[in-house]
């Protein structure tokens, strides 16, 4: 008995690809200063957004995207089925407390970085199975309160190194139903998802998740041109979540070695967000926010707007914590691959 | 155009109910010295089963469940379309760490305590849309990464309040695969899911977890009987994940404010794996690996010999963090409901 939307190891073509009703973002200070600011629909005037932790302050991040996306789409967070959410916080609050008044059915997820694409594609599968007519996937960030978590709190004012990478300020909210039938069907739709694997390189430096997460990007990468049969070529945009100038590059090198040039349809939200040469983020921006805040405040539109009809959107996790760093473990990498399209009839 | 698999706003039940083809656990000293102790597919020795820290220990304890799971169903680790897993540990690396080399497609999940039936909901939910042939669902908790992470090393001797529970050092697993065509279906098959919203009750007292947990196990079983219309009379066994002695006390006197007495069909899977007068773990067992430990070690089996033919899995979490309860926030909890039953036909 087979597995029809089963088209491989990893991959899954959705029998009835889900849309994409809404998307919004909000996002910090910084962000907003950068090449794609004036895409934020809740832009932040301080980075505290009236809370006194940077913590609590995530969450109103999270709050802020839920109540944009909705208001977008005209819809009542109680009109939601389910909700997937995640961030990189310690037992993931800032989902937890962003969203504990929002009132819909919840499901906590750890992706790390990786986790939007981790949550649209579990989105994706609950209205594709059968399970929800509308789900939600959001995710957030905060530099200040992932800094003070990961490395050191800002204060200490450390030194960053060359390969280190800007947290994102930042959360973005994807609001998906089920697929209109024709000929009504228009808009972005999510056609595929690949589900990686936890790919481990042997990276212990934990100030260059670029290149501990970019294995896993080649990897999931591959595996779905292999599975799909959709190479490259037939996409205007692949992105990989937050690997930054040092994680990008590997990735292109890895595909070089296969033969394989990604070429100018190759991006990073990492990459994107900042003006990496005048904002002194180093390698480039990270973090759960960071690949939420460019799928939906500038990716989703921009295809809207007929710029891309077929992107593959990759998010990058680095799974690692402190206490595996401190206890001289390496970094395992994962990467969920997101197929969206604007060709579904 | 109406989803038929959903039948309320939290439950959706399977047009063909996922089958369990088998279910393993491994459990620590304590645990195996208590009343479901026999039932423990790998004991371990000694609570660092060879490993030189907790954290690598609680890792050691999902593998030695992976492994048992798999032999007992005779199958390989690459026959798995998907795992679902988590844990307590910041930023789960029980899990991430415990499967790296597992080589399957992997979703990280973090729904506290909850996260056995977040698994199970998930991997059920994956079979049944078509998405995966066969998945896994897997949790752990060790007594030793947990104390150490969220209250004390265990090294310092701290008293503990009346109302604390003792985390298990365990791990339980899954393995789920698509339901076998009639007259060939038998056993033990997933039915029903409710997800949990999250609920607040305002308790910060985070050695109180049961209290803050068991309204959000009151809301998650309302909806259930709701929306199903399978009242407690038509279950031998409602069981929530890790309320203890106090939360259970909680919901029964919560339900019973409704009219309805759970009576002797309703238990609990911190108060069923520990002695509680003579093992010293105050009002009861606690942690992911608790209710995975029991469902997997004792649950199941029991349902398979014919003791129990409809069962209520509630998985029961508390959203908080270390940060959050320093911060003075209170701890919102959260119950995701899944229904094994052994008269599907």
């Amino acid at each position: 008995m087979g597995i029809k939307k089963r088209i491989g190891p990893q991959t899954v073509r959705f029998s009835s690809p889900p849309a994409v009703l809404s998307c919004a973002c909000a996002a910090g200070v910084k962000e907003c200063q950068g090449p794609l600011g004036k895409c934020v629909d809740v832009p932040c005037e301080d980075d505290l957004l009236g809370q006194d932790s940077w913590e609590k302050a995530e969450s109103q991040l999270q709050r802020y995207a839920l109540d944009a996306v909705l208001r977008k789409a005209g819809a009542e967070a109680d009109s939601l089925d389910v909700i997937f959410a995640g961030d990189l916080l310690n037992q993931c609050i800032g989902s937890s407390f962003g969203l504990r008044d929002a009132g819909a059915p919840f499901y906590g997820l750890y992706g790390a970085c990786s986790t939007m694409s981790e949550s649209l594609s579990l989105a994706a599968m609950s209205i594709d199975g059968g399970f929800a007519k509308r789900a939600m996937a959001i995710t957030s960030s905060h530099y200040c309160s992932a800094e003070r978590q990961f490395r050191l709190p800002i204060d200490y004012g450390a030194q960053r190194a060359p390969t280190a990478q800007w947290t994102v300020t930042g959360s973005g909210a994807v609001l998906l139903e089920k697929k209109k039938p024709r000929p009504a069907a228009s808009g972005v739709h999510i056609t595929h998802v690949t589900t990686g694997k936890i790919i481990d390189a042997g990276i212990t430096d934990s100030s260059n998740m670029g290149a501990a997460m970019a294995p896993a990007a080649y990897d999931t990468l591959s595996a779905f041109f292999n599975e799909s049969g959709l190479g490259p070529e037939k996409h205007d945009l692949i992105v990989t979540g937050d690997l930054g100038a040092v994680g990008m590059q590997i990735v292109r090198d890895l595909f070089l070695d296969d033969g394989v040039d990604l070429g100018k349809r190759y991006n990073d939200c990492g990459v994107m967000v900042f003006d990496l040469d005048k904002q002194d983020v180093h390698a480039g921006g990270s973090g759960c926010g960071c690949s939420a805040v460019v799928l939906c405040g500038h990716i989703i539109n921009e295809m809207r707007a007929g710029t891309w009809k077929n992107v593959l959107f990759c998010g990058t996790g680095a799974l690692l914590s402190q206490v595996s760093s401190l206890q001289g473990d390496s970094i395992p990498g994962i990467c969920h691959l997101v197929r969206f399209s604007s060709e579904v009839m």
